[in-house]
């Protein structure tokens, strides 16, 4: 499994994504599952992939190699749009499901799903969920946050405190203790961490961020919320029908 | 669906549900998911149940049955211990399966899960998960808390929190913010909350606790624990790495 998460936000865009695959427990390996598609002032986008590896490392290397030709179909830096963009990611996944998923169906899941978010020059800021199916969903101001793969477990925290008008700097913050949630609970999420953080309205390219297991301010980060917790809870009151 | 968690502790057994239930978005009801079985000074057992409805409260409805059949199989109150009350519990939900599941399965999934928790006289505490197959698994002191159902939301803070050794009124506090995440993440689990909590040795009767949507200590719980939340993290550095 995988854990993937964007953040929509009035200030910016965070995406981040686990590193672990695995099929079974046998067969554990460190994948880079955050992929930046930049052309410095007109494309700025990244993706992040959840699911079936084989169907999503191809996605990307053909979404890559349409990079080199322009004019031709399935070039992400030929689209106007971020929507665009995203149904250049979907009909590329459709292209990948439509050739594996008949042949894969017998051993496992051939699905996979992705998060597109970024900027294009003359567009706004835009994050999509892309489905198994190549339709789309986007994340508005009321919604700001779209995940994933293995979501459920760092939902919660999201759903405390994700507001559209929160800091970037803030949103990266809540998105590694969402990350902690899951990896505490679930041995299928493991970092290093990728993180894309991206300001609203720069088309410059971003250096993607990588938190490791002994990363000092994510250590910092666990320690201090685990403990905010365990202090927080001893000062809320225990039910009094509870002798 | 629906949410289920046992805690087996040092100090007795908490035992919760919600009461939700659905099929489809259109057919949402309330119906009690926990069921004593209790003779005062032998048997005092609670039985949490999630998955297909119709299968749970065959399984309830023959158990409380055979309750009145001494000597005849399936008759909890013969149990000598909670294992073997487990056994019968798993009999009885194979039994419902063999005869429901055949049908079923065209419209629907048959399955279900059970928590099986209490003390019998001369047995100690347990907890059982009983699966659909009617095997099962118990919970010891090094993994005190099992789950059924929607439990992927409310599972981070008992890893973060539930501890073997601690008071049982702490614990069902756990328990009530367990269910806060899960309620806030999830449409398909709702108050009111039904718990059974009992004080390890007792072998009186055990009335069960129930909490309302509006009930004072549960929103006082939710509240203060939002708020502590919400000012840990502002309290928590950000990451430098953002400008």
């Amino acid at each position: 499994m995988t854990y993937g998460l964007g953040l929509h936000l009035a200030n910016g865009l965070v995406i981040a994504t686990d590193t672990r695959t695995n099929a079974g427990v046998d067969h554990i390996a460190t994948m880079r599952k955050l992929t930046l598609f930049q052309n410095p002032g007109s494309h700025i986008l990244a993706l992040a992939s959840a699911g079936n590896l084989a169907t999503t490392q191809s996605v990307v290397t053909l979404l890559r190699q349409r990079l080199g030709q322009p004019g031709l179909p399935g070039n992400l830096f030929d689209a106007p749009t971020v929507f665009d963009a995203a149904r250049i990611v979907g009909a590329t996944l459709r292209e990948v499901m439509s050739i594996e998923a008949p042949h894969v169906q017998a051993y496992g899941d051939p699905n996979a799903s992705l998060l597109l978010g970024g900027e294009i020059l003359g567009d706004g800021q835009h994050l999509f969920l892309i489905y198994s199916a190549g339709n789309f969903i986007e994340a508005t101001d009321d919604t700001p946050y779209l995940q994933i793969g293995e979501l459920k477990y760092g939902k919660p925290i999201l759903d405390r405190i994700i507001d559209f008008d929160m800091e970037i700097a803030h949103g990266a913050q809540v998105a590694l203790l969402s990350f902690d949630a899951t990896i505490r609970s679930n041995l299928s999420v493991a970092p290093p961490l990728d993180l894309f953080v991206k300001p609203r309205g720069s088309l410059e390219p971003v250096e993607p961020h990588r938190i490791t297991a002994d990363d000092p301010y994510f250590a910092l980060l666990r320690k201090g919320y685990a403990e905010a917790i365990r202090s927080s809870l001893s000062s809320l009151p225990l039910p009094d029908w509870i002798s």
